[in-house]
């Protein structure tokens, strides 16, 4: 009986053994339904409409047959796509300090209503974050909340993967808008 | 003899709720080689060509020096970009229920052969799904099945990793196509 | 005692079981600290001036309003959207064996300096590789190094993710310029 028991759970050992190999070093990935980490920020859109080249931070720079380069285009701005480079800030100010740029595009992509996709990464070089975070996803900018994913990352984002939730915090017209971006991540490696 | 045992049995558990811990909550998370999820869908793509604004679901918004919005360029159609937002359907029929939207673009991207890249969002508002699936990757849309990237989800979908199978279903000249696409995902949290 | 330690052990090997099944078949797939695959790439990019048609492998597709087709705006490239289908060697010479292609774009996405953001896909078709490795992020291309994400891949790269440090090896005024890519993969499932 003891026997048994003993080639029992030396079996078992290896067994489980096996198991933790297959599984290799997981040690500093942390996969959780909590997030693992959770960061606020805000970005800044500056359209360039053709007159204020000094402080735009985004340009049209694709558009439909019934579009140009300077106005975005009627049906809800089918067809615009708009290259960016937008400060990052840790409140709703514009002139609040930059912590970084958020850098990528935006692809106005309905008819009918607005809706974006968007493919962009938030790009730290400060001492409180290095490396970027990139994201992709549609956003249906009418609805109060909309939720992208984060799809990678790199340097103290390392690897990361996660949701972000877009929220309009503001906008002037067609020149100017502030998203609010609420980041969770759900996959940390550092 | 007991005693050892019972020694060895209790740093056997710690050492396993170390293990444990180090994963943190797995809980909901699937990872499989088998697919945690099967999804089939149908897109259509109906593009605009000067005279179809009605029910045109996509358009040119980017070429290159010898093209222009409204006809695909020559060479393979080579540095056109083109925004969708395109019916989902359970089945190929374009008049089916729709069941979301397919947003986002592709853009021809070689010369001598038609080829692809995708970067888009199957948005869902329905009973049965809600949420999103985003995916990036290559089209070499003369293969019989390509294969792309889910890259991430939302909703229903949130986390989801996959990969995604491109079957061109029909197409006519250089209006419409009709896309299957055969969703697996091998990462579902929910 | 030993009927207690019997039942210990039963609802232990129990408690394990249930928790290998909530992890599903992790089998193949090894996530790790250390990359579980590392290549090096090279990809050449030559881009259509208007006067290169034979050997380019790339064009602008989208421009702001300052830029045209054939000449890289100013404001360094800023909303320059660039299509390439770049060949891939194994070394630093243009006219070595192709291994695949690169496809996809980068967007200038920066007034003051030259940044850009890509989503592009490495498309094998080799003896050696088969499959796709899909990219996306920023590329502050005046640093040396510059790390992106992958985010996903699909046939010998099934599910891959990981960072690639992108490295460029050359240019040659506007017209040529060649990257090192080192892959690491930190997810492997093939």
């Amino acid at each position: 009986m003891q026997s048994t028991k003993k080639n029992f759970l030396t079996s078992f050992i290896i067994f489980f053994l096996l198991l933790i190999n297959s599984h290799a070093v997981f040690a500093n990935k942390i996969n959780s339904l909590h997030p693992c980490k959770n960061l606020v920020f805000y970005f800044h859109d500056i359209i360039y409409n053709g007159h204020n080249a000094h402080n735009a931070t985004s340009a049209i720079v694709g558009e439909p047959a019934w579009g140009n380069k300077t106005i975005l285009a009627s049906k809800n701005h089918f067809g615009n796509l708009i290259a960016f480079d937008d400060p990052i800030t840790l409140d709703n100010n514009l002139h609040s300090t930059q912590v970084g740029r958020a850098q990528g595009f935006y692809l106005y992509d309905k008819k009918d209503i607005f809706t974006s996709w968007l493919g962009f990464s938030f790009v730290f070089n400060s001492t409180e974050h290095r490396g970027s975070i990139n994201f992709a996803g549609a956003d249906p900018l009418m609805n109060k909340t909309r939720d992208i994913s984060v799809i990678g990352g790199t340097g103290n984002f390392f690897m990361a993967r996660g949701v972000a939730t877009l929220m309009t915090d503001a906008f002037e017209g067609e020149v100017y808008f502030r998203l609010r971006v609420d980041i969770k991540l759900y996959e940390c490696w550092r």
